[in-house]
């Protein structure tokens, strides 16, 4: 068994059907996000600022969601960040989709839990500018995305 | 049962068996590739021109893969344009990490079976440009991806 | 005299003369393109296909446009690229603004001839996506911008 | 004279006469960023933090610099912005080149004091990645922009 085996194939199954089990295509709960093992909470959104609130995303970094490399793949960490946004997006304005995405891959993420943080950059009637940063399980920025969103 | 469900839990259980059966995290054949259902092609590597060289991975879009809208998700379209250049990268030059990348979310990708082309812009020594377009179902052109990477 | 001094200062302040006898802050005459010394052409708009519209923006890379490196600043590749999408714009559908732009730097440009070509990626009713190229006096490409563009 | 007629010809022409007589091709004081007119500054450099190191440019915004449609050109946004980060990489490190750019821009910045601030997001031996943000005369965010610069 290769020192990149962090699960084995039992604990995926588990994994694999406890997301059947639960997941519905609705916000947060979508069949991805489940099987990602996203948790979601969201910072306080009276904030007079629009860059005091927040979204956090925690999730645990496995075989999973590596690449071959055996690091958190770049993928699903533009994936994660851009649940980040969208679930901040409809939680303080309402449903939008991503118009564009750039993100910066500044370090690997080591296996482990990991988080992401969206906020806005300007909140807009028909398009909001967004970031979202994502850390590993050491504690190190790993990612920076800005996106621009266009609401539905 | 929703009209968006396109797969039921017996087959999403096939499935996820089949990859634990056959994968490997070396390229091509990783946890996330056989998840996601990636199909690698390359064409002709001899080509003299840069832009001549292309990967071209195809998979089918179901409900596994997709947003609440019932859409491929956005993050899913990233993680594949991302796989298609680093393994066009890795098979014309050699192995490389995304530095950084732009997505432009062109139109929604229906379900059913959609693909990704990547080619060079530019290839160089320490760092290589280099593009991506993803088509879905329905043969339009869903999103654009730039993006740079540098060689391990 | 050093070898970057590519015009003296008799013919920039000719220049500047020229730039400020002819400008109008209009499309294609605003003091900025004059400064550059921009010269516009647009190739056939009636084409089926969107992406065959194509606008071509020309001008010489001399000392007034160089970084201290003795070739053209990147900024003013960003420039050129920004105008040339926003003039096919207007021309093809109608005035817009910028939302957002990426820019990969190929390679440097030097002095000499340079041209721009801008095209489409997507037209929109209320948002485009548009792509320009700038290649330098040695024919080479050395800049790709992808960019969104939303209508006035 | 039309309303966006902000310096006439006479200030235009002192303004290019004072370039031309003390321009030189070296960061700071070459050509492009005498004519935008930027006041350059640094802020600590010595701090612990990588994104406590700033620089600050400052310029005004008046006719040469703007788009047609009154405002700054946001082709000078992204000039002045590269400026920005680039003049703190050298300070801070040594000269590099811009290897790419990603701006979005939030708004308009009207005619008047502007100012441009950079710093790191993550310095590195062969790359660094890199923001900037620009306020307007109103002191309202107008731009943000960030970019991988490579040493030389």
């Amino acid at each position: 068994m290769s020192q990149q085996r962090r699960i084995d194939a039992d604990q995926m199954r588990d994994h694999f059907e406890s997301v059947l089990g639960s997941y519905e295509q609705v916000f947060e709960k979508f069949f991805l996000a489940k099987l990602i093992g996203l948790e979601f909470e969201y910072l306080p959104l009276e904030a007079a600022d629009a860059d005091k609130e927040v979204s956090r995303l925690t999730f645990t970094v496995n075989e999973m969601l590596m690449n071959p490399q055996g690091t958190l793949h770049g993928g699903i960490m533009a994936t994660v960040m851009d649940i980040s946004m969208g679930h901040l997006l409809r939680k303080a304005i309402g449903p939008g989709i991503t118009v564009e995405m750039n993100t910066q891959f500044l370090r690997a993420a080591p296996p482990g839990l990991a988080r992401a943080e969206a906020r806005f950059v300007k909140k807009g009637r028909s398009l909001s500018f967004m970031e979202s940063r994502l850390w590993g399980a050491d504690d190190k920025l790993a990612a920076l995305t800005t996106a621009t969103w266009k609401m539905l």
